[in-house]
């Protein structure tokens, strides 16, 4: 189903197996998950990350959940479905990508007959096509607007390994290169996970890509004095005015960038695009526990009683996004109508 | 000498002891210098930080070449000397207090007769004398700055820990916190060294000052989000037209402050500004091993290969500093003639 020797979700006919990114990039191990249940827990605790991967995820929860619904009593079974399903949908909060995969296996599932498990499955595979055919077509209408010899700068990991392959941002990037046009990438190692350290830096070397890490907090610095043109990254929820939920991290990026005259493309399928919700505002901004910020691979750092805050994504403003690549094509300076437009 | 419990450079009358700031907070071990190659390496490597405190250690390292200098043959001493005033002065980059202290212990040098090292062991507790009045005297004049009811943010350490004790920017923010002008304070973690989370988180708690530890990346979030009045950090060197070079990180938050209408308070003796300096172009901004991104604590994150970029200060223009506080007074928009005056 992908093209890529990384396979962060994939099924295989009878579970969802899952690369467990946490234990990347020193141990590839593979999570298989027989349950819903267990789906659930692998989204909530960072096995399987990026918004459209758990997406993909959730929807494949949703093909065990209605296989294990086969064995519960017939009066339980749509409470067993629907519980199942919300277990799903709120393993994380920001993502849209996640809620719409689920409700999009939902109405599957509502309308399919006898075949259930077999409809849901061919849904969920459909999804999962779909994401990998979106990453190709954004991957080449992102790097059609980079000239020859870009410095780009990324952020968190929005490649492979969050997507069905070969990624949003790192879509863009992958196919920048191919066509010639990219001289470096500056990864930003993306605390509190180190997404850029672990995932981004490791998906770039594999195929050749000249990457440098670099700390969260030399991104301005680099940015002044390396002559970045592009921030590209990925997102985890567009509200209908355009403003982008994404990593902790994007809207320090997103102020730079201007600041410096660097241009921040978002790269997100329409998966990604929640009209839904107005604006950044109305967006849950997920907080993790504390100590992801007060220990380093459990290693504790910060005295005992310091405390910490740890929100894990931010809202970027629609006026701080350059360009919105869709696979449904380019926005540039998204706002509500731009949105409308492109998603109608 | 001090007038905390923290004594992170010590005289004992025949050696330096210096904290050693990698151990904090879990561990308070101290490293007694009995040879200014010892105090050389504790500089390179960092057992002492921040540029007022390793101006201090360097001002020391003299007293302790002049002592061993009598044990060399009369033909050498002056050759030995001067070895050891450059290494001293090279041990670190970009703080200009070091070679500021080394400089002015050399003249003392020069001057000094048959007393040689009582005379200079004289000169380097006056430098330490003078920044821990120094300390007071900033702290009282930036916080009068604050409205009541501050919410502020600080980067790295530049606490009792980074100088003679008090702080430069902590000085600030602890004597706000006594005025009753301070709500909380934000640490920004500061990688790669992480010396907000393992030195001002820590400084502050101790005084039971309300502190949250932040990563880097958040701050802009941060600052947008919960109502930052200040950003206020130290110096390692302001040159003479206000440029401000500072740890990596302090660009980026100076550019967000500016975005946000946050204001940002440069708090550094006037042994930080150096006039010979004509702009921030012209500091030597130190590049550490790429193993300090690469790595956290000794643990590899990054995929064997991958490559690191570890700029560990950056320069933050005159036009982003709102207020530089020194000893002497207080600089709005500090430029060319604001600082000659300010140095008159």
């Amino acid at each position: 189903m992908t093209d890529s020797s990384l396979a962060p979700v994939r099924w295989d006919g009878e579970a969802l197996v899952l690369l467990d990114q946490r234990q990347l990039p020193h141990e590839e191990t593979y999570l298989r998950c027989t349950d819903h249940a267990e789906v659930v827990a692998a989204i909530s605790t960072m096995v399987v990350r990026g918004a459209p991967a758990i997406g993909i995820a959730g929807a494949f929860g949703v093909v065990l959940a209605a296989r294990a619904a086969g064995k519960v009593s017939e009066g339980r079974r749509a409470d067993y479905l629907q519980a199942a399903l919300r277990a799903l949908r709120e393993a994380r909060p920001t993502a849209v990508n996640l809620a719409w995969a689920v409700d999009r296996m939902a109405t599957c599932l509502a309308s399919a007959g006898a075949e259930l498990v077999a409809a849901l499955t061919e849904e969920a595979e459909r999804i999962f096509d779909e994401d990998l055919a979106a990453n190709h077509r954004m991957g080449d209408l992102g790097a059609a607007l980079l000239s020859p010899g870009a410095r780009v700068m990324t952020h968190c990991n929005a490649g492979a390994l969050a997507t069905a392959g070969y990624g949003t941002a790192l879509g863009v990037i992958r196919s920048a290169w191919r066509e010639g046009r990219l001289a470096e990438v500056f990864a930003t190692e993306t605390r509190p996970w180190l997404q850029g350290a672990r995932l981004t830096a490791w998906e770039l070397q594999r195929d050749g890509i000249p990457v440098r890490l670099i700390t969260d907090g030399s991104a301005a610095h680099v940015m002044r004095t390396r002559g970045v043109a592009w921030v590209i990254v990925g997102a985890d929820r567009v509200a209908a005015n355009g403003d982008v939920a994404n990593k902790i991290g994007t809207y320090a990026l997103a102020v730079a960038a201007r600041y410096h005259g660097a241009r921040l493309m978002v790269v997100a399928p329409a998966s990604t695009v929640d009209l839904s919700t107005p604006s950044g505002e109305a967006i849950h901004i997920e907080e993790r526990t504390p100590s992801e910020v007060l220990e380093v691979a459990g290693t504790r750092f910060a005295a005992p009683g310091v405390e910490a805050l740890n929100p894990v994504f931010d809202v970027t403003p629609a006026d701080l996004v350059d360009v919105l690549v869709t696979e449904r094509g380019v926005l540039e300076r998204p706002d509500a109508a731009g949105m409308a437009a492109l998603m109608a």
